[in-house]
């Protein structure tokens, strides 16, 4: 640790994140402000978070030992990802590390199989779904939904529309590519949903939880591009329910820190569950600069144990457009003509180089005007993209 | 430097900072946010700022090898404070280094002395004053005011309260231990004033600038420890005024990035310059939470020569409460119950250890009741500091 204890005020926590990319980059800007210690194991020396923390050690995140000692000097260690096995985490809380989401609850955000599994046994509302091994199975599973389209699954490993095929029918060459991966396969209804939504919560160790407004999001190739907070006409009793099935979630799972239910609205009016994270998520970074408290200072204080803040919006309505890479390499040229355009426009770079469809920043609006609000950031990101040039 | 420019995103901005101080560790807050990599001239390996950047090279801001060492590394190099010699900068500036705000700027919040005469070029409101060598000078000033008490001050190096003394008569022995401080000795008015007031505004290097709005500041034994913004009650004729000063102010001495300046409301309705400071300032802090750009990022957007963010306040009324170091050491402890308590509150800590009277955080609250916002920010910076203990 680059840091001695005795180097630090008393009672300074010492928070590790497994993993250098843009949440841990972002939580750093919420550890900074409440005087936590961020320690970050990073992939590489210049990653995201290592740009932006004092204390970044590179390692492999699979080798225990790297891992416990990484975990030795922390207070806490909580997750960037949720790659990190499961062995290896009841490993250190064998050790007396605090692992904050424990693996327990951790696995279910790694395997979507026993996600299902276990959302089923308190009938969380979910697609139908079903862990196939062969074609014939694949068929029958398509058979007891009502037809194909039907959707595969990698149960590990899957993330931003990876791991993730739509099969039209039984001789489909995609389902041949699921069993190809090597990963068992979980076979999913296709849902006709109106729009996606998300669910955010914060839960502490000693089980506080806060909600925040439900959002919707859009997705694109599989990756969040727009998330407006809240969800524009979305039933009160609806907003209820999802808030509620997600604090279930976190509730029966014992997640700590914050969980993110990603959900379709389907056109039969059902909210069905569809993803889970337990990390601050993409459809929560509109909380940065749209709520009281952000998700990242919730998931800080909820893995430290420490009273939850107000999830509440502060404003009426608060878009958050993703920033891809695209064509453009020098991203911060275009914030001159973005900042000039829109004094009220934030923008967030994560310290990555552009490639084209990586994630390397978001932009978020707020204001009274649904329509208005959504243009701007639209424009922001566009232009910051490259896709328009005015 | 930590990371060499071929590790960072193309374009991706180097800004120095010199000093490690609070002021330095909340810049890094938007850094990160940015995507701007702060880099930090630190006086130690685990000052405040040093905590919370990936690159802190520790070095004497007075060593001109230093200073040109660090500022190789940047882009434009900036202050967490005013006490970087002029000379020194001048010899950057002829270097070819950027330099916001310059030495020919700065010099006017490093000598009261120059500040006072320049601002009399352009009659800048001010309390009566002038520089004296000798007791009798001291007597006839005070004469020419209409007597004692008046001020002596050091005309460089106070700060938070060191280097004024209040002067009751000529045979005060405050006279001695002003003229014994070995620095030349400015003898102002004693202004009878309602309260204090602070004119935040930012300036870019092309002259765009933006005004915060002007807040209320309460300061005990010369330290800050009350913000509330706005003013209250303040006319808006006046405020206008306050704002158009600094604004002036900062164009006539060609501040690039955040000034401030103090300035006493006086009994007889006049708004008089009282200090300057050439870097993001504690009256300012409420900002981070309650505007919707805070200075420090408009310090930063400043002196890259990006557009600046709006300075619009996003609540009716923010108040912040410094934190001062009291008997309770573990600063971290007091969290819990305030927290708790008000699930609103925005709390920042320093990384510093608490020393009696030192600035170790600062807590924000917002909201549209004056006096319930201001309970709520008191509350939580006694209880944290431990002069109250429920």
């Amino acid at each position: 640790m680059k840091f001695d204890r005795k180097d630090l005020p008393v009672g300074t926590p010492v928070v590790g994140m497994v993993g250098g990319g843009q949440l841990a980059r972002m939580t750093q800007e919420t550890a900074v402000a409440l005087g936590i210690q961020l320690r970050v194991l990073a992939e590489g020396p210049a990653v995201s978070a290592a740009q932006a923390v004092a204390d970044a050690p590179v390692g492999d995140y699979k080798d225990p030992e790297t891992v416990r000692r990484f975990a030795a000097e922390c207070d806490v260690v909580t997750f960037d990802h949720e790659h990190v096995p499961t062995e290896l985490l009841h490993a250190l809380e064998a050790d007396g590390v605090k692992v904050h989401p424990g693996p327990d609850a951790l696995v279910h955000a790694q395997d979507k199989a026993v996600m299902r599994a276990r959302l089923d046994t308190f009938a969380a509302p979910a697609p139908a779904h079903q862990v196939v091994g062969t074609a014939a199975d694949v068929a029958d599973f398509a058979k007891r939904v009502g037809g194909f389209p039907i959707i595969l699954k990698t149960t590990r490993g899957g993330y931003d529309g990876k791991g993730v095929w739509f099969v039209d029918g039984p001789d489909d060459p995609q389902v041949a590519t699921a069993f190809g991966s090597g990963v068992p396969i979980l076979a999913e209804e296709k849902v006709d949903f109106v729009r996606e939504l998300s669910a955010i919560v914060a839960r502490s160790p000693h089980g506080q939880a806060v909600a925040y407004p439900i959002v919707e999001s859009v997705q694109r190739d599989g990756i969040c591009v727009e998330v407006t907070a809240p969800a524009p006409g979305l039933d009160p009793a609806k907003a209820a329910q999802a808030q509620q099935t997600a604090l279930r979630i976190a509730g029966e799972l014992g997640v700590v820190g914050v969980l993110a239910v990603e959900m379709f609205e389907a056109r039969d009016g059902r909210l069905l569950v569809n993803e889970l994270a337990m990390r601050p998520h993409n459809t929560g970074h509109w909380s940065i600069d749209g709520a009281v408290t952000s998700q990242f200072e919730n998931h800080l204080r909820a893995v430290l144990d420490l009273p939850l803040g107000s999830p509440a919006a502060r404003a009426p309505y608060t878009v958050m457009v993703n920033v891809l890479g695209g064509d453009v390499e020098d991203m911060h040229r275009g914030l001159l003509h973005c900042l000039a355009r829109d004094p009220g426009l934030k923008v967030h770079f994560y310290g990555k180089s552009v490639q084209p469809g990586r994630k390397v920043g978001h932009v978020t609006a707020y204001g009274d005007d649904l329509e208005e609000t959504r243009s701007r950031a639209r424009h922001a990101a566009a232009y910051l993209t490259g896709t328009i040039d005015e």
